[in-house]
């Protein structure tokens, strides 16, 4: 036996003595993940069959270092029921892929799966999660890490050992695309639930690559992939700490994010990816470069040799889909970059590959579990419920009274279970979703009816459809409408080479998802349209907004009696903003992002800087909804604040001491309901410039009607204290505000002495 | 007689003697600018007796360092010719102002004055120049050190010291209200510009205290003095190179800009301050503070006593209306700061006033110079001619021909003379300026003739006025209306305490200068409208906007025949239109910046970086003009183009090389007019990641009907090559790609390996 097979060593010891007996040829083949992978199979009735350009693969590289997305099913990917990999044939497929891997490596590595995992497994059968943006609005990065626990049992289920999971992207300008994959526009709230989701899935012992690392929130005008021109403080501040708050939890990988920071692209910026990265934040994983990123390195680099070398120096281990990587032999050879850091870069992937168990349980002895077998489907509708916002409800028209009997359900997203979904998703059948439209029908009380209407398509009116919903309304107790945005693949979008959705792509029932950015941030007009009609009949009007990012409703909100906004719910959102709208339980999700009024006041997020106090001279300084803004159908109180110096478990500085702030919390209405209270702290002085506000703690309080409770939020001195910029001025925090809110109210401020 | 009372002596060693002798509160005195000059008199007829507020301040500082401001006039100074310096008191009450500081000084030291220029002097009598703005759009910085030569005449003979102009700031958002003081949104041409009117102004003995430094066209969302969030590469290559124009002009002055950057204010920032400015750049004057933003730094620094030594140590000089730079003596007792600091200061300012001459000659013999003494209205008219950007011309409606025999001249524009001239305007009698309509009407051709309507107000939309116009449109032959934006203080402004307009301010005649932020960029609609209303008559028309910012003009310019665009063109600027409209010379402007189509498509600056290809799905990707677009009356064709390598003069590099191009002109039409070839390039490689396209060179060609002309351009070697960031990888540029275009033509291109 030799060393590296015995298990009973270290993985670091094992891959230590593999490495020694590896070529050249074979060390970059396990940096590679060059392929497509569910381009690398053709499904003929159950057989699966491989394809010459994955034989030669595995042959030229001497095994195969990392596969993507094998599983991957979607428009782009081109697979579904009837030509991808299906659960039940998840077992048999894996086998003998990896199979054939062993087979053709000389010292027996196995491959490492990578499977693309945002919201929920993108694969025939898997489960989904509402979309990082739907639980930033939870407030509950506890529900999180059980959604990604129940997620971790379907990917390891899979033999998937690395998901790739969408939580380091903060959003700072709702015109971008990927606005739905960022958990806020805030670094605290990001960090606690990137935290919790890495933590959830990795106890299923599943390794998470989280994605992206950095600043890719901050892209020029909301511009996918595009330049973000920030600065060391606004990159250390804004963008850091979900990656430190990933690093903490023990994340095993980080992606690199396409854009450029400051003229420098993240995938050669050996600062970020090494000082940084590694040095500073201690960080041990492996870095993977985005889908063709490495080769986007010829824009500085010149070709793909040097940009392959350029990448392995600044510190990314594994490649995507590139070529650059696939030639980092020649690189070595030539001089480009040293052997040394190949083979710590190799290092790496063979530890996680020992780590992960793969030399020992390199096949599957079962198929991978369905959804709701692994939990998915419950946890999907928790977060779905937690998550919605209601941001307006005059006359209490929320909950939908008794005697509403006649409801008319209007709307293109009651009907479209991919509107609800966001990016990133498999073909879901039917059965595994529940549209506004059967949550609304399922869920109705004893005699009261629901209809449905359509009313206008996505993205165009419908004369037909209009007169249809505008009859039914009218015969109708309570208009409810289900619109919004989308970021469904499955209605004919075109792609590029990424996999992004191409702007090629003509008129589609989509508006937002990676490569769909707007200028205007309106929903489509034919849906604005179609509300402000149906408001001028002057029944009571809700308005069920589902959205993947902030978009500009003020036309909207105004012409509504109520506004329930939902980031995309996922697969249960229909029942769970059916449970909302007829109060089977009640609204606590808050904004994780604010809502611009007009894309000309943008940027709109809450924690500016305290360095300004001028306004715009043609419109209103705050934007219309401010992060953590959030109704309920009942009221809470916050009485009795007190503070208290503590100590707390510090980490990383040696500052041991906290702030607790304690108080007393009722539901003051007449029903249960869940209040959200904030923590909120400025600095009173000191360099750099103090920002307006900080989110500082958070947490969730389920209160009974008239129940009480006593409640505290602690705060570590180290979180008070601005971010230490190297080589920069930076002041302790010494007098602070702390303040304290719930929904739109702020309950208390005080000033503290540090 | 004193060492320091020796002309013979240098500067230097009589300043160094000075302060020798001085006491620390003295030396206070010194740095101090608190008082607003127009506040410290009140005039009866002819005469001027000062405050008791300003005998109070000069006795407790023991003299007077800088006075701000003596000659102001304008709403917020609420001085005009009956109560503020006319050019005819100047020299009574200037030199009673002398004598009483230099009979309060114990060492006999003269004020220094310090007045507004930002396009020529704000005082009563004082000549103004198109906006910088329209002085880019010239891309004629011989032009411009003319008219600042005229304007040192002016202010030299009313014993102005300081000349305080707008140089620094780079338009990247047109949001701000700031635009017009901005030359332009690219670092090339801007620092042309800057070096220009600063070489102009000093040549005649005035020194010029350039402002702001720095980043100020950068501020989040285009709000005034905010955060501008850049890091330090696109600083260095954006926002460091009119600065260092005008250090290599040998500029005696700088301002600090209001916003931080980052998270610094710039008057907190001594890397900024001394590091780059003093030691980087090599610069030797006197940083001033901007209006009380030395106070404003009790934000990060608690207090006005720690604000002042911060921004002491931090490097600025002389405060500006603050209290803290008056507690400078107890600082430095405090031990906050040092007292050699407070030496370094004082000795820069001393040493600028025997640079001036002040010790000899304290007092003025005349009274200042009226502007057209000076010479100020020809060189602000030949601005105003080459400034205007003609953008639109369909069926070559202009210039006018002969049989459109009646004019209908519609629009507000037309007859407000202030919504000509931009902001820090002083007031302007009616003789002194020639608004539009009293241009049309002097120069129109024989027989024809020029009637007004006025169609709309600034703001609102008047009914009787709008029938009024279009009753004189149907009857005429053309229509020409002239509309925009406006900066004109002198309707009903009410002023924040810096001067800036307040945001409290009710319905005004004016939606741009400082204070006037805008978030949709949008000229008022009761404008657009009148002009949207004029095109349904289905006449030729011809719009003229005059504007202190770009606007998104998209329905405006479909709506209309011809566009001529025209930053505030100055007192002039009536003239400068009819010639153009008539043909008496033909328009030469190009755009100094882009014209968004939509504010949710900003940033548009045309020198983004080349690390993005995306686009938003639901607007174009190219802003409505781009910048250096601008049409002619005539054509010009480029041929024969030759690149060589040359030796240039190279000052702060060791690279002696350049590229010189030359090439063949020729004007293809039949009638005079200006070409402005313009030489960009673009890095093919290297890091940091290449900009699109960057200006390196351009010239005016005037060129008569069937004229060819051999032309070259001349861009270094250290131009092509990226700005070096500290630290940071930098490569050498090794392959451009240089360009040469026209207007809206790309004439040339090729590809150049260094």
């Amino acid at each position: 036996m030799e060393k590296y097979q015995d298990a009973a060593l270290s993985p670091r010891e094992r891959a230590e003595d593999l490495l020694e007996k590896m070529t050249l040829k074979e060390k970059v083949g396990q940096l590679n993940q060059r392929l497509y992978g569910f381009r690398i199979y053709e499904r003929d009735g159950e057989n699966v069959t491989f394809t010459e350009e994955f034989r030669e693969e595995v042959e030229k590289m001497g095994g195969l270092g990392v596969l993507y997305g094998f599983y991957r099913a979607d428009p782009w990917a081109d697979k579904d029921e009837n030509t991808g990999i299906t659960t039940g044939l998840s077992g048999k497929a894996y086998n003998a892929l990896q199979k054939y891997v062993l087979d053709h490596s000389r010292l027996g590595i196995p491959v490492m799966m990578s499977s693309e995992c945002p919201h929920g497994h993108q694969a025939l059968g898997g489960g989904l999660l509402p979309v990082n943006l739907a639980a930033g609005a939870t407030f509950d990065p506890e529900a999180l890490k059980e959604g990604y626990e129940a997620c971790g049992r379907q990917l390891k289920s899979g033999h998937v050992e690395l998901a790739l999971m969408s939580a380091l992207d903060v959003l700072r300008d709702p015109r971008w695309g990927r606005s739905e994959e960022c958990y806020s526009e805030d670094p605290c709230l990001s960090s606690r639930m990137a935290a919790a989701a890495v933590t959830g899935m990795q106890s299923e012992g599943v390794s998470c690559v989280a994605k992206h690392f950095c600043g890719q929130g901050e892209t020029t005008g909301g511009v996918n992939a595009s330049a973000a021109r920030i600065g060391e403080q606004e990159l250390r501040e804004i963008h850091f700490p979900a990656m430190q708050a990933c690093c903490d939890a023990g994340v095993d990988g980080v992606m690199a994010a396409y854009n450029e920071i400051d003229g420098v692209y993240c995938h050669g910026n050996p600062w970020l990816l090494r000082d940084v990265l590694r040095e500073e934040m201690g960080f041990q994983g492996i870095v993977m470069a985005d889908g063709l990123a490495v080769d986007f390195l010829k824009n500085t680099e010149g070709d793909t040799l040097h940009a392959g070398a350029t990448a392995l120096k600044a510190g990314v281990d594994v490649g995507l889909w590139d070529e650059s990587f696939s030639r980092l032999g020649e690189a070595v050879e030539k001089g480009l970059v040293d052997e040394k850091l190949l083979d710590e870069a190799v290092l790496r992937v063979l530890e996680l590959k020992f780590k992960r168990g793969l030399f020992e349980h390199p096949y599957m002895e079962e198929n991978m579990l369905e959804a709701e077998e692994a939990g998915i489907n419950a946890a999907s509708l928790k977060l779905a419920r937690e998550s919605a916002v209601l941001l307006k409800n005059e006359k209490q028209v929320l909950p939908l009274k008794d005697h509403y009997k006649k409801i008319a359900l209007i709307g293109y997203h009651a009907a479209d279970r991919y509107a609800m979904l966001g990016d990133y998703t498999p073909p879901m059948p039917e059965s595994s979703c529940v549209t506004v439209l059967s949550g609304m029908k399922n869920e109705a009380p004893e005699g009261v009816s629901v209809e449905y209407a359509m009313g206008s398509g996505f993205n165009q009116a419908d004369g037909a459809e209009l007169e249809k919903a505008l009859k039914l309304a009218k015969e109708s107790d309570v208009i409810v409408v289900a619109a919004g945005g989308s970021s469904s693949r499955f209605g004919g979008a075109v792609f590029d080479e990424n996999g992004a959705v191409s702007k090629e792509s003509g008129s589609l029932s989509m508006d937002c998802g990676e490569g769909m950015d707007s200028a205007m941030c309106h929903i489509p007009a034919a849906q604005e349209e179609l509300i402000l009609e149906l408001s001028k009949l002057g029944k009571p009007l809700v308005v069920l907004l589902i959205a993947g990012r902030p978009y500009c409703i003020e036309e909207i909100e105004k012409a509504s009696d109520a506004v329930l906004y939902s980031f995309y719910p996922g697969p249960m959102g229909g029942k769970a903003l059916a449970d909302l709208v007829y109060g089977n339980c009640c609204p606590s999700g808050r904004l994780p992002a604010s809502l611009p009024r007009h894309v000309g006041q943008l940027p709109v997020y809450y924690n500016s800087r305290s360095s300004s106090t001028a306004a715009y001279r043609d419109m209103e300084s705050l934007p219309l909804h401010t992060f953590g803004e959030g109704l309920s159908y009942t009221g809470f109180s916050i009485s009795d604040v007190r503070t208290a110096f503590v100590e707390t478990e510090e980490k990383h500085l040696d500052v041991d001491s906290g702030i607790r702030v304690s108080f007393r919390i009722k539901n003051t209405g007449d029903q249960e309901g869940t209040a959200v209270p904030l923590l909120f702290s400025r600095r009173l002085q000191g360099t750099p410039v103090p920002r307006v506000k900080e989110l500082k703690a958070f947490t969730r309080v389920e209160l009974k009607a008239g129940e009480e409770k006593e409640v505290s939020l602690t705060v570590k001195r180290s979180a008070l204290d601005p971010v230490k910029v190297p080589g920069r001025r930076t002041d302790r925090a010494d007098r602070v505000l702390l303040m304290l809110t719930e929904g739109k109210d702020e309950c208390w401020k005080e000033e503290v002495i540090l």
